[in-house]
């Protein structure tokens, strides 16, 4: 048997964030989905980078914010991503590694340019994104280390990961590895719009490879193109073991075979970005399981996770989540 | 009689700043010296940086953050600096550049990257900075285009060009130029470090060189090695055309000639970061002078824009100035 040396391995975009303020009125000249993450070429990021005000960069990616997340609960985490070796594959490179994650991914010596997400933050705070996927693309099955995956309790995904085409390839090798060492995959649908792009691969995946399923109201109603959150709800039961589904101000609820809870969400004094609430939710919650907490104390956990980030501006965590959490529940 | 096409043209640093928080502990632990601006070179600097947490990059340097203030204020500017034809050089040019600043200086094609300042974060928000100056070393006397510091009315040069030696020349010849054609050359003394290391260098631009000076307290004793900022005064009175020393909390002194006046600061409700100030501060002075203003009205204003800067985390203003001082001064 395979110690476990990590709780928690993510599988993921690597992407460094260019964040710069925008006017909804700029989203409208430029034909934009205000909220929503779109997929865009180098041509088309170049072009509205030379649009865009003053940026300020930092590492992001949804799985990796998960991960981040983790790292701040004191959870032992490794990440499998793909940067170039150029600068700013450098500065993810570093800021990973220097929140305790494992990060051993070779960097692609050609080829595309480390993945950059442009975020355009409106005056309402909120964050409509442009993904350059970058040297994302170049990630696949080779990159994935089956000792790494044999040695991690849970192997996380971001939804993301469909849109560069060889990376599924890596989750399904990486699935496959980890259900071979009785470990436990999770799956986080990371936004309706994806859903969209891969539905019926996410439904397959969902019935055969995923063990713990993330997923938003709307998420999880795209999925099933169902009409209702109840809806949705009754289609997830049974297809994996745990589905863990958010619902904003309204919490979430948890449904394992016969199990089902409905957890209030943490109350927040003003929320200022919903950004990251979703990837620090499933942070919190995998680290409740991670510890072998109950799933009603999982989901107590992840809410308070998410309450702290949609607290501030920006998708991670200001304060030691750990800390914070021993604070709240002892 | 060439035409003014630029109000005012500054020559300085450029640099990306990488921010990130760090406890008093790790300053001691490294000896480095809290508050102050040190030079490191590329070793020490990768050194630190992998031991350090996660960064954020923004664009920064003393005179570009005064450019950035006019340019905020509605002043013409231009802004000649050196970086390498790196990735972030390409996020400087890009930043300098979206606010509707002339940046025209080649970048290098080879030798040392983009300079970088790694800008260490206290608990209590001051910060310490270590410089890399990378490509700034680059900068000499033909990227001063005659032509454009002939078209700029006032040309402005921070103190700390004195560190990379090829860029002092590139500033004397500029003060030349600007003085054949009758333009005004003004300078910010940058820190008394600076001015400790460059001293006699200084000692003897401020009576033949500078038009305008901008020193704080600290750099004008140090200068003069005065005992006393009145003192500090009495010798750089008729040294150049107008001095304006600033005092913090205390508001700013003016001196030109047989003038003076002792200008209060702006009340600021609550200072959280004084990065910045003196950068904020020049940028309001000059576009005093620019518009005509009497002195007593160029202070004001630059009290006006310092305290906005010191009233939160950053060295750049977060609002309109130009707007700002509108509504404060009509």
């Amino acid at each position: 048997m395979t110690e476990i040396r990590h709780d928690v391995i993510g599988i993921g975009n690597a992407i460094v964030d260019v964040v710069v303020h925008a006017e909804d009125a700029f989203l409208e000249t430029e034909g934009l989905v205000k909220g929503a993450m779109s997929l865009v070429d180098a041509e088309r990021a170049d072009d509205l980078y030379d649009k865009v005000g003053p940026a300020v960069e930092c590492s992001g990616g949804s799985a990796v914010n998960t991960i981040a997340g983790l790292a701040s609960l004191g959870v032992r985490t490794a990440f499998v991503g793909k940067v170039r070796d150029d600068m700013l594959g450098k500065v993810f490179t570093h800021d990973i590694r220097s929140i305790g994650v494992e990060f051993k991914t070779a960097a692609a010596t050609d080829g595309p340019a480390t993945a950059t997400c442009l975020v355009l933050v409106a005056p309402d705070a909120h964050r409509t994104m442009l993904t350059y996927l970058g040297a994302c693309v170049e990630l696949g099955p080779e990159d994935i280390d089956e000792d790494e995956i044999a040695a991690s309790a849970i192997t996380y995904l971001e939804g993301y990961l469909w849109d560069p085409p060889a990376a599924k390839e890596a989750f399904v090798k990486a699935a496959a590895v980890a259900h071979a060492y009785e470990r436990e995959v999770a799956l986080s649908l990371s936004d309706p719009f994806c859903v969209d792009r891969h539905r019926d691969e996410f439904l397959a995946l969902v019935e055969s490879h995923v063990d713990i399923l993330f997923a938003n109201e709307d998420e999880i109603m795209s999925l099933y193109q169902a009409e209702s959150f109840d809806k949705a709800l009754q289609h997830v039961r049974g297809h994996c073991r745990v589905a863990a589904l958010t619902r904003s101000e309204r919490g979430s609820v948890i449904v394992s075979g016969d199990e089902v809870h409905v957890v209030d969400a943490e109350p927040v004094d003003h929320v200022v970005d919903t950004a990251g609430a979703g990837g620090a939710y499933a942070a919190g919650f995998l680290k409740g399981l991670v510890d072998g907490a109950d799933l009603a104390r999982a989901a107590r956990l992840a809410g308070i996770c998410a309450a702290e980030v949609i607290s501030h501006l920006g998708a991670r965590s200001e304060v030691s989540l750990g800390q914070l959490v021993a604070n709240k529940l002892g």
